[in-house]
């Protein structure tokens, strides 16, 4: 087998199989395949694409790259969720206790990454004191005790997409949907799950701007996990405005605690119910999506979702006392209303500038050793579908004590570009698209 | 400018500016721009392609990367000729000394290259103390002094060719018009000629199987010439068969000794003289090509051409007295007879199949250090249209004396392979399938 006979192949748009890809990957990894050849590839993947089964066999052979881990010692369904990323996405967040707390074992693995705000992990670890480094065996021994754990990534996992990622993202084949797919999908095979919830998202703040490239994705990653024998269901859903009121990793603690008491943005509830109620579902908990939202939607009147939380910051040494005291959490005091200067109904309030200007509080990480401030962050006062008035505060900014007046100003002006107004009412925008589910519910 | 944004604007389809191209050309050579980023290029490039401007802006770029010649001290203008390249093409050995003859100074600078035989400067020195070593000066000097000289190709031509070539050949991008048409005529430009005869060859024994891609070539490399302020004018050229009778290094020299003589094959004379036409005809001597040709017969028929090639023989150090005995070539005595195992009208002489029983036979190189017999090779007897009967001899073949069986019996089994026959009468092959010239002459 010739890497150079494998190009040409695909550039000509042929099918390669499994033992080529294989071949391929293994080489990459091993670096008997250099960068260069790698790249070509990746670009007349990015032409040609690759069909359902090329692309499952380059996430297995992705995914056998390096280790994997198992969740079997756990009993029971365990449903991992990801999403494709937005802004003000705090649904991991809630959804982890809220899960939980219906009886579905949650062993999270998750990341830091870069982006408007900080993943996950980089959320949890603003709650003073809470710790996500540990291995597998502790990961195992948490859910197993509590229910629920959180950790960083460990071990070497998926090495061909770390360094496939590094390639693609210097040489113009980040967006190609096999590759995509690959990616995200070799990650969460890698990391144990046996069924999955994907949320992908369509709209300004997302990487795939249009619903239909959402939902082929959608389609293409659901190819995938249930070819690799894990149940997987896609929600479709909208980032054409940031999720909930909150930009930023202390601020959207705190909004996911108030979400987890009821008192929650209404997207950003009605997303988790969603997601949720699939994940109960692909558990084998309820037979129906709409009826797991139901049994959630309890269990946060009820408080067993905001204990569940409670439990699992104590487990992972955090002070779990923020759940009833939001002060507790990271602050700046210094905090700028942003004013309306036109009135009108926001017809659009476009979320990918709202992530640059939360970017520029310092809220996320633009390069890897970039330093994230965890108390900075946007909180939106109106959202789209509202009416607003020249003067009324539209959104709250949370700088740094140090932030200078250009930085602010400029702040200012990006986030009151980012709405955008009209003379008539505007409907609330739709939430969810739709979902790729191959059973049909 | 970012490469990646350059990289994704091509992939787009977008047209990258002179200064793009330049950047990119630049950087490629001086290291910062590393092979993964152009090889992924190369292959958006394999995609998307390159407009006309595109392509005389990076072949411009590509001949500013290192040294140019320059042959302005000669006087009159300088006529230089490029062949795609085929099997058994001798018509430069034929054309030096043909179009010197007619006066047009010819400062040659020629290479060796891999392929079925050597390239033009292996091939001259086969003939016994010929050298080829020698600085621009030196060349320059012996033009003035006798109206021709070939070199080998001396200093920093091209360096971006160099590493674009090599990068291309192994990631499946070397089949792309605008990178084939740059790295040809980069070369050609960086060499100093005012004007350009290029043989574009289409055929079984040619890189282009068809002639719609051998005129598409053909039009590209004529727009760069023009475009670069140098005449250029392509004819595109039958290479289905092999071109004459010979396929080897020193039976090549002996074959272009005939022609100059008037004895050689009809075929390899009529390329020759259309050639030479051109260049005549480029060079100012004639306003007309075909005038051009009846010129260069009568050089050929009153012995001009042949004095020429002794007189530029005995410059260069070699033994002039080749040209009246062919005996002091190198020779193997180790002949055999192809037999002819059917009969019929031979419709067809596979030129790529016979190319590599030459190469088999070590007449060529296969990797830059391959070891090259310049006595081995192939006289062919019979050609597309002849008739042949079992048991007639079709071919020559000329091995090394140590040459096992097994080697002689696979070659003769490939030769034969080569011939395909019919059982009606079949008309010769059309040699000349047309001309790419700006002026419509």
């Amino acid at each position: 087998m010739r890497v150079y006979d494998l190009i040409m192949k695909k550039r000509n748009g042929a099918v390669l199989s499994r033992a080529e890809i294989e071949y391929l990957i293994t080489g990459y990894v091993d670096g008997s395949i250099p960068d260069y050849q790698m790249s070509a590839l990746a670009m007349a993947i990015c032409f040609q694409g690759m069909n359902d089964e090329e692309t499952l066999n380059l996430t297995m052979a992705m995914v056998n790259s390096g280790d994997t881990i198992s969740l079997q010692e756990i009993a029971g369904i365990k449903v991992d969720k990801h999403s494709t990323g937005g802004v003000g996405d705090t649904t991991t967040l809630v959804l982890i206790p809220l899960v939980a707390a219906a009886g579905v074992p949650v062993a999270k693995l998750s990341g830091r990454g870069l982006g408007h705000t900080g993943g996950t992990l980089d959320k949890l670890e603003s709650i003073p004191g809470f710790r996500t480094e540990m291995t597998v065996a502790d990961l195992i021994a948490a859910v197993k005790s509590i229910g629920v754990a959180v950790a960083g990534q460990t071990g070497n996992l998926v090495p061909a997409d770390k360094m496939l990622y590094a390639l693609r993202d210097v040489t113009a084949t980040v967006d190609s949907k096999p590759l995509i797919a690959g990616s995200i999908m070799s990650k969460k095979l890698a990391a144990g799950a046996d069924a999955l919830v994907l949320d992908v998202k369509a709209g300004d703040g997302a990487f795939l701007k249009s619903r239909e490239e959402a939902f082929d994705l959608a389609q293409a990653m659901v190819e995938i996990g249930n070819g690799a024998g894990r149940e997987t269901v896609a929600v479709v859903t909208n980032m054409d405005q940031p999720l909930g009121r909150a930009v930023g990793n202390a601020l959207e603690v705190e909004e996911a605690i108030l979400t987890l008491r009821g008192e929650g943005p209404p997207d950003l509830e009605e997303l988790c119910l969603v997601l949720g109620g699939w994940m109960l579902c692909l558990a084998g908990k309820i037979p129906d999506p709409e009826e797991g939202k139901a049994v959630l939607k309890k269990l946060i009147e009820n408080g067993a979702a905001l204990r569940k939380f409670k439990e699992m910051i104590k487990n992972q040494y955090g002070d779990d006392a923020v759940t009833e005291n939001l002060a507790l959490l990271p602050h700046t005091t210094n905090k700028i209303n942003v004013k309306a200067t036109g009135e009108g109904y926001i017809s659009r309030l476009r979320a990918e500038v709202i992530g640059v200007a939360a970017m520029t509080l310092g809220a996320g990480r633009e390069k890897k050793d970039s330093i994230m401030d965890p108390a900075v962050g946007i909180i939106l006062e109106k959202k789209a579908g509202d009416r607003i008035s020249a003067g009324e505060t539209i959104a709250v900014v949370h700088a740094r004590e140090e932030a200078g007046a250009d930085l602010i100003a400029s702040v200012d002006e990006m986030i009151r570009s980012a709405y955008e107004l009209h003379d008539k009412p505007v409907d609330k925008p739709t939430l969810v698209f739709g979902s790729v589910d191959m059973k049909g519910r």
